[in-house]
């Protein structure tokens, strides 16, 4: 048996985190064995990298660069962590997934859809997640629930308001184009109507399983 | 004026250090500005993403990974310095560069040369070396040059013959195909013969700027 693969996606501030633990929870409820991984990141390896990717520097960072270091560290999370863990049945629930560079380093930085979607068919060969919950809320907001937590933020939080509305717009595209896969979740909502809606999302890939 | 750029090649024990210093020295004498570089690296971003590639570690590096971060490097790489450099009339000489992509992952890794050639054309966008040295012995000659000098060796010079010997076959094979671009040196040979033939071809390059 194999396992199911979730993304969850979102601007800074939409809640990704509550959510998550929330999710892992719940399918642990119905006896899933559930790996949370996120990206960049998910092994020590591709830790070092993400380091390497928020952290600000003097050194301006080329946007190559960021999108071959995106995919240097899921080259090695798919391989290390994610089909493993799939190929063992267990569920994964990773924080962002291939569908974040599309939006961050694509609509974000300006690199060209065809590019990312080369190095994507290249690393994840055929990989593709069967549920990514977008947790989706304006830019502001998201903003100001960023602000009120992080004291030092990373090289992509420092960024302004008009790149992650590239982000918003981006991910939101993608959930139109592919809305079987990715579920829209309005994170403005209250913490109770978010996870009744998530809960319900859940409930039908568990009847798939 | 634009600068010339040469890269040196060779594997492990080939004598490519000693070298780059008289390279350095000859050009100079000709009133040359020489920048001196090395991949991966030549920036401090670049030469922690070289860290990651050469430190030993249990996790296992997979080879899309070790590409992508080499292609990472050499993006951060030809923006910061080697581009600059050149569009100043310098001359940048740089130990290793893409042709080392083709024999390390290419033949030693065994990855696929149409994707190292389209990571190739996206990140170097036509930069080309006028004059690549390869600096060519035999791998058993090399690895007692090495095991002679090192304490601790890096990920890649832990290596066995096999791979070194895919890496020569490959960078004679390269050389073979554009004779022009890449000459090669015999590096078993004496330092004041080595010195002559690399300067004669220097001569050559100078005489066209």
């Amino acid at each position: 048996m194999i396992g199911k693969f979730i993304s969850i996606e979102g601007i800074e501030g939409a809640g990704k985190s509550t959510q998550i633990q929330f999710i892992k929870t719940y399918l642990e409820r119905f006896n899933q064995t559930v790996v949370v991984t996120r990206e960049p990141g998910g092994t020590p390896l591709a830790e070092e990298i993400r380091e390497l990717l928020l952290k600000p520097r003097e050194e301006r960072m080329s946007d190559d660069t960021e999108l071959l270091l995106m995919f240097a560290a899921r080259a090695q999370h798919i391989n290390q962590v994610i089909l493993p863990a799939l190929s063992e049945g267990k569920w994964v629930v990773c924080d962002r997934f291939v569908d974040a560079t599309f939006a961050y380093q694509g609509a974000g930085r300006g690199i060209h859809e065809e590019r990312i979607a080369a190095l994507s068919e290249w690393t994840l060969a055929g990989l593709k997640t069967d549920l990514t919950l977008l947790f989706d809320l304006p830019v502001d907001v998201g903003q100001q629930r960023v602000n009120q937590r992080l004291l030092q933020k990373d090289r992509f939080e420092q960024e302004k308001t008009d790149f992650f509305e590239k982000i918003r717009h981006c991910y939101l595209e993608r959930a139109a184009a592919e809305p079987e896969r990715i579920q829209i979740i309005d994170a403005e909502k209250s913490i109770t109507a978010i996870e009744q809606q998530v809960s319900n999302i859940l409930d039908k890939l568990l009847k798939k399983v």
